[in-house]
């Protein structure tokens, strides 16, 4: 499963890639083109949740490596996404009880990079990041995930909370991290648990937070407002594996 | 105590930077230039065991902001770099045992920053970097550490091993992290404690290790070696909270 970012250009290249069921991470279309095969790869698109970028054309030329965009350029992923219930399988083909983590719109490629590589060692069975407001599975998060991401699956959903809410049903509980919550040493964390990690500048969103049965701090001893996303995301998912033992 | 990283060209400024006590982090010579001011600058640069580099005359113009650099570069800091001494000053007049972070090596300024805010947050009382081989306080740096650099002490010594040594006579234990070590759930890491993380490649290096108390290990469940050095001072350093609160 190495991972290879490319760009894919012109109208077919980019229709073919959808149809065949690639992971287009991002979508650039030219402003104001409105034809029949534009519209056809912007329906494909939506039916697959891309995110559509309309840009001028100047910005496309600089995006496309063969200068013969069409006025379409799309960002695919060779990396493969899981699925969510692929991670389920995981942990009960493991005999373990499911620890996932869930990324609430971690935007630096670095920390996602670490987290995945963290999720690895801390043992968990995924990673689930949203498709939106969220850093994808670029070049760069595979090489700060120092070959984790060859291992421990990672799935793009749409809808966070909803799939918290699902998760909930089979039996997971969710902790999210939060300044305001109870200290992470007199919380129960075994047993089924998904770990919520906020972003870098907002924190773990309110719909999200709302799903959680647990708020979890980290104790701040210090003079500054919070740790490294990543660095947070490794004290907590330990805090776990300590409990867990 | 804002950070500004800057240069200072010409023979006389260098020098002048250095007489007046100025923290120099590295110095650009002309290669192949031996004549009296130059040997009196690099003599006061090793009195200083600032790094010096001998480089090229393009290099040099590269460096130089003024174009007028006269075969001599510095680079300075304005952060003041801190004394250990003042660090177990900080601790005492807290009224709490000393707990410092020693980063062997730490070579990413992303790493260095992360680190010095986990130190910040875990209530250390100051970081101790080595002169050769390691990231210097950098604008990078200053920002990655989300403004901690303004609260926790840095100071930058020559011998690492040696500072651990004297460091031991006042009643200080070390603890390091490596693959080969007790469980950290295992050992006892309260009291006066120096926490030593190793490089990113190459771990603790071998005589730093030796003069270390413990060893500790973080389990690693994984398929993959070992966590980012940032996440692991941090999962080190809430280990250490833990166990002390």
């Amino acid at each position: 499963m190495r991972y290879e970012e490319f760009t894919i250009e012109g109208r077919n290249a980019v229709l073919e890639a959808f149809r065949s069921g690639k992971t287009i991470d991002k979508l650039f279309v030219l402003d104001g083109c409105q034809d029949g095969p534009i519209k056809t790869i912007t329906r494909e698109a939506r039916k697959h949740d891309t995110i559509i970028n309309y840009v001028t054309k100047e910005r496309l030329d600089q995006l496309s490596e063969t200068k013969k965009h069409q006025g379409v350029v799309a960002f695919a992923a060779a990396y493969e996404y899981a699925q969510v219930e692929d991670m389920l399988k995981l942990a009960e083909e493991k005999g373990e009880p499911p620890f996932l983590f869930l990324l609430d719109n971690i935007e630096d490629p670095h920390n996602l990079g670490a987290i995945i590589r963290t999720a690895n060692l801390a043992g968990a069975h995924g990673v689930i990041i949203p498709k939106r407001r969220a850093a994808g599975l670029t070049a760069t998060v595979a090489k700060t995930s120092a070959g984790a991401l060859n291992y421990t699956p990672v799935a793009k959903v749409t809808n966070l909370s909803a799939v918290i809410k699902e998760l909930k049903d089979k039996g997971l509980w969710f902790v999210c991290a939060d300044m305001d919550g109870t200290r992470m040493y007199d919380l129960d964390l075994r047993g089924p648990i998904g770990l919520v990690i906020g972003s870098e500048g907002e924190g773990v969103s309110r719909l999200v937070k709302e799903q959680c049965d647990f708020v979890a701090s980290i104790p701040m001893k210090g003079d500054i407002d919070s740790l490294n996303a990543s660095v947070a995301a490794g004290v907590l998912a330990y805090e776990i594996v300590r409990q867990r033992q």
